[in-house]
């Protein structure tokens, strides 16, 4: 992907200020394309403006999201930014080089994640990840202003795209949406529901699963349908052999 | 050298947010020695600490100074941050990453120098600096706020410095101060004026020469009493022969 294919979401900004700087710091790397979730306090224009400097066309078109989940609908990947890590928290967390290198040689588009500034994403946000990724830091005082990570990121990416060639990405590679990626996750579910799949609870985490696995992957809709085939084929056979396939659970 | 010996000189700040912003940005990243030069207005502590949030002791142990050169005097190596190039800028202008690799293999300390919001360094302030370094930026907005190239910067010191082992740098490898290093400058220039080497103008910029090379090769108390004592002497014998080297010019 190219540097415009990274959009740049926040979720509940709360300073207006910090939009601002967020606008600056991703015009100065040649990033554009921002979206924002339920600001936590309302976006005060003048305020965005001065900090934006000559960056007011990145918030002049800017995109506004009631949720997060529509505000990623149509990216294949979604990579949230966390320094927290604990049990709801993804396993595996990259480096803005890894984010830089992984994006470069795929195609986009792709959102990268920020959370509000007092608290980053929540457990429900970065459930809506397929990757999480983190900025190494000084453990004394780790928590950076919202602006300024961005412009880490922004940067890590404007170096590693501009100093690398673009590889020739083949034509015939496109990722489906997040929306489409559900929808085979759900036909994924739904099919091992039918036989029984889920005696205990599960069927949440499993879901997570098959949705940043999919998304990581870049599956295309000749594979999403392919899988989709697989499933519902499966849960017809299991249910023409009866009681056979019930037994088996997770 | 190490994260801590490298000191942020501020020239010139003007506005208090900015100055609380390159000490959380500094702190995140494991640095702490930070240096204000002839603040353009009043620096307002609440202003401050508020944008320093836990970065405050940066803030408290900040040293201040009335000019730069009083600023960098005790530092044997001062690298000038610009995005502007012209005739009267140096030739030589690292990325921050060849700044973090430059540092990491040189005892320390190092003053990072950084100009005024509006202007950046002048020509008398970038004069002063024995390396030019810029970031790498998009050229439709390159102009970057302060505190976030403080960031860029400090991030990319951070991640060069943690991931590579730190060498045993001999303890005998001890480069002088700008003091110093200026003493010896003096010292070559006046020997060769001395003998009549400057028909025409060019001692500025001889001395500005001799001064960036030194620095960047950290050169040794001994090495600097060597150099003066080379020159003295040409000098004396020149004296010695009459006006015989007298002839000869830049």
């Amino acid at each position: 992907m190219q540097l415009l294919d990274i959009i740049i979401v926040l979720c509940r900004p709360a300073e207006s200020g910090n939009v601002g700087a967020v606008c600056r710091a991703m015009k100065n790397m040649g990033l554009s394309r921002l979206r924002i979730v339920a600001p936590e306090a309302p976006l005060i224009e003048e305020q965005i403006r001065a900090r934006a400097v000559h960056a007011g066309d990145v918030w002049e078109q800017a995109e506004h999201f009631a949720t997060l989940q529509e505000a990623v609908a149509d990216c294949p990947l979604v990579i949230g930014t966390t320094r927290r890590r604990g049990k709801k928290r993804k396993n595996l967390s990259m480096t803005p080089e890894e984010v830089a290198e992984f994006c470069f040689s795929r195609p986009g588009p792709a959102a990268l994640v920020f959370g509000n500034e007092r608290t980053g994403l929540d457990a429900d946000e970065i459930a809506l990840c397929n990757l999480a990724s983190h900025i190494p830091v000084d453990e004394a005082f780790p928590s950076l202003n919202l602006s300024h990570a961005v412009q880490i990121y922004t940067y890590v990416l404007h170096r590693y795209f501009t100093s690398h060639e673009l590889k020739d990405i083949p034509g015939t590679w496109k990722p489906v949406s997040q929306d489409e990626i559900e929808r085979l996750v759900q036909t994924i579910t739904n099919s091992l529901a039918s036989i029984g799949f889920y005696k205990q609870a599960g069927r949440d985490l499993q879901e997570r699963f098959f949705r940043d696995l999919f998304a990581r992957a870049g599956i295309t809709r000749e594979e999403q349908m392919y899988l989709e085939g697989i499933f519902k084929k499966m849960s017809k056979l299991a249910e023409m052999n009866g009681s056979a396939y019930s037994e088996q659970s997770s």
